[in-house]
């Protein structure tokens, strides 16, 4: 699977998303990545499930949803309706984990289980087969200013080990930059979020030379 | 005080944020109405602080927050530098109400106080002195589809009375229209939020015409 | 409106349902009071909605369900399914109690509040147009070994005045016996829950001499 | 130790649970599984203390006691008061789960730790030496209409090695039928949990030929 | 009832408590006053029972242990068996007060309510006939930094008169003063907690002095 | 490193802490140990930031706090600003662990995972480099009247080996003696925190003599 580049609309302009969407599209994103923060599972509020319906219509990308949510189950449903393409929830998130998976999937769509820094992949043994992306965090998710754990790298290579041949995306999030995307790639990561290292300079030249140098780190 | 009238901004187009608040601008509103739902206190998640802070170089208009969250107290800075004027918590969203509208007022922001329609308008008793504005729910926050209460008119008349000649604002939120504006108006509301009795229809003129209806409604 | 007597299954043999509801239906029962607790809103579990549809065909009596549980919102639905008729919810449980009732009766049930021995009154002020019943504990719901307490019948003349002409019963809950019943029906009481003091004996015998001493003792 | 089968009676009559369980006795039951849900560590509300203790006059037979509640700490006591022999935990139900065990094993009673279908079982490596029993879900609790989760049997496999020749007996609930029995019991399960698949049919002749089944499919 | 002086030990040297509960006994205190904090009820974490009880023996006078917990009721114990002599739990800290009351009497201890400054005394209306004190706030428990809040005063007057003459304290906690003290008192309280405005200086000499100061505005 | 010993404070006299801390230190202490309880993480509330900072004139002695408490991130500025050098969190009390174990190091202070003995050492593998201690409980925090657990030797020297040349001390809390301290050295412990088994007898010689028998069993 080639090195999808996913941009974290948090890092856009929220008051002018129809274009930032249509950008970054032309710009050369893969994925649109979308961060749903409830103030309880992570110390920030971001956004829900009518700011992602008002942004389906701008661009045919995948939505690729992280919830750091807790619980999620009673909003999957609404997620999913919005415009999801990718539902992940935090492992931590809650105790029935397999339940929310097929929960996701039972919706018609992609499910993915997200790690925090901290959290071993052992969690993950028993929800390979319920997965089609694990996304792990290399920054702790909802606070600001943080710098790229890059022992995460580690970890990267283990879950990639663990998978086997199955069709399971991994994903990176957090602190993406061309210095830090050749770790997690050479580990075995195929998906990364870039937040402001995508939409730094904020004109639609600037994303597609700025996805343009994270794909040319990676290539290398 | 004259009645104002703030439009919810969830019956907007989140993907043109900008526009629409240029256009609301124009079209009349006199305060933006922002309503903040966590997933927790309300079952439903909007928007928050990055949000906000986008849309306020956009208009000069008041920005007229309304947590629908629980905590609010670990969230007022962020609302605050994200561009609220004024910040209203629900009573029912913590033990602290008076510190919670102390810490409002000490970030410079107006405070406001909420009352979910069944809650009686006892607790606001002993903060009479701390607050700018109650905004009064005449439909249950974060439900959708709902009608509006009749019953809280009685409850704007007492609330009126209670405050005597206190500079505080009343405020009606839920299924506002020119048919049940001037119920509210008549029994003492002067600020009135509308969600899709102002932006239906779509356009500018639209917004006009259906703002200019509920202030004729209120002025006869 | 006549008194009724609702005997709590609590104080029935669980492990012969249908032929308790019988033989209490048949001793006079009006109303079958059934007492779910969660262990969170009280300190007790007791049953839920699959022990309440086992009961459902074995009698015609109305089913009258109080809710011990919080949040409530989640298995409404399910209760109703069960074969409930009336629900009554704390008022304590819950922030958006008008949206709670609302539901009730959307699916097609009698909608109650119920108000703990301190809890006063006034939380009632703006759901009187919501409910069938009102149901005030006289004693602390999930607690074991506990007196009646008579300081309650000033809250039944209360709830009596303020609900007028509005159809709306009046349940008691908590150590109703012949001594205590006459007090809180005098106040304005119509439904009486009993427990203990109806099958006490254990024998339908039993149950219909203790159903008739309550009545004659209301009666007198 | 050979096989046992543990008819679950949340699929049994609730209205006739005396007769249920003598029935489910002489038709060759080895357990009683008592399925304990509180609505909170679950979505669904079953039976607690009082329910179980007016069916403990009726056999003789172990009851085997599922608590699908958090925190269980502060009801140990009522649950082995009400009859309870065996009492097992969710190993996500709580953090001292050590505590937990040690208290009911204080209490007299057998202790158990329950694993969702996603928990791994490293989270049983420090509690092996205060457990009698390791109960692994093949579906998710609380939840319905699950299939069998065929991945846990590798997780039996692996807890049957851990446990090395300690007394502990490993217990499957979830789906389990004549078809997915041996699975279980070829990777090392020795109690069996099953519901419907014991309880169809509904008279005493097809309890009787329904654990048959089950029994003769794990012979084979 | 004679005004009744308890100093806080919050605002005591917690290295040498010994000595400053002799100290404050020797000058003039009537109670002791203890303000526990856990850290989700308030803000702040302070003591609990294993402090209380290390106190207990170097003074006889009444201990009157402001609870500011929630839950309270599973250590109501504790802190009977540290050494309380009154027990004081807030009205919002939990939906059976009624109980909790009960529980504290139940322990031979004396009970009381503790009033957040919005809170309205209607919470009282059903519990004057479990509690021998009301604490009334006049400022918000658990923050520091407060100024003593004026409108209180009103709360005491109408608490003044709900009790009619049952033999229940009224006290005050929050920035009592020589100054605020006449206020509150002249209102109807008869138990002033004070912290700094007792033990500034911070010599044995000073506490008399301070006492004696608002013993003196008191009784001017 | 040499093995230090921490007394715990919990077992000193609280009404005399100046006193204990010069006595305890004069005794050969090398920490001060300090159990932060808030009743909701584990069910008692001991002490907090007051108490702490009215410790630390005392002596200068490591004040080696450990927080039984969550959340725990909204404490942490309190407990550095009380005087902590060492704070360590449990890694069951939050789901941000590499994030709170980030800000104590921002904060200036030493930085310690703690672990229940149910908890498997997996959950350190991705924090090992944002810590400088390990300290593995060998009886569950909070309960009273526990013996050590013995299996925790295995737990130690696993850790130890994770540990690998990192500089992170391993503590053990809980039962510790002269009999236990030999077998949790051996294993790779290198401070020891004890209670009862330092404080008892109740003056400075004893403490010495106490502190000394320690030192001794594990020297040989």
């Amino acid at each position: 699977m080639s090195v999808l580049i996913a941009p974290s609309m948090l890092s856009s302009d929220f008051a002018r998303l129809a274009d930032e969407l249509k950008a970054i599209e032309r710009a050369g994103a893969d994925w649109i990545h979308l961060d749903v923060m409830d103030g309880h599972f992570v110390p920030n509020i971001t956004f829900g499930p009518p700011v992602i319906k008002a942004m389906r219509p701008h661009t045919d990308l995948v939505f690729d949803v992280h919830l750091m949510i807790a619980p999620a189950d009673p909003y999957l449903e609404a997620f999913a309706e919005a415009g999801a393409d990718v539902i992940s929830v935090h492992a931590e998130a809650g105790v029935h984990l397999d339940r929310t998976l097929q929960a996701i999937r039972a919706l018609g769509r992609k499910a993915g289980v997200v790690l925090n820094p901290s959290t071993p992949e052992t969690v993950l043994t028993y929800v390979l087969d319920r997965i089609d992306l694990i996304l792990l965090m290399t920054v702790n998710p909802g606070f600001g200013g943080q710098a790229f754990i890059p022992a995460v790298a580690d970890k990267v290579r283990r879950v990639k080990a663990m998978i086997g041949d199955r069709p399971i995306r991994i994903e990176i999030d957090g602190g993406v930059t061309p210095e830090t995307a050749p770790l997690v790639v050479a580990a075995g990561a195929d998906v990364l979020v870039a937040g402001s290292a995508v939409f730094k300079g904020g004109t639609e030249a600037d994303y597609r030379a700025n996805i343009a140098a994270i794909r040319a780190a990676v290539d290398r």
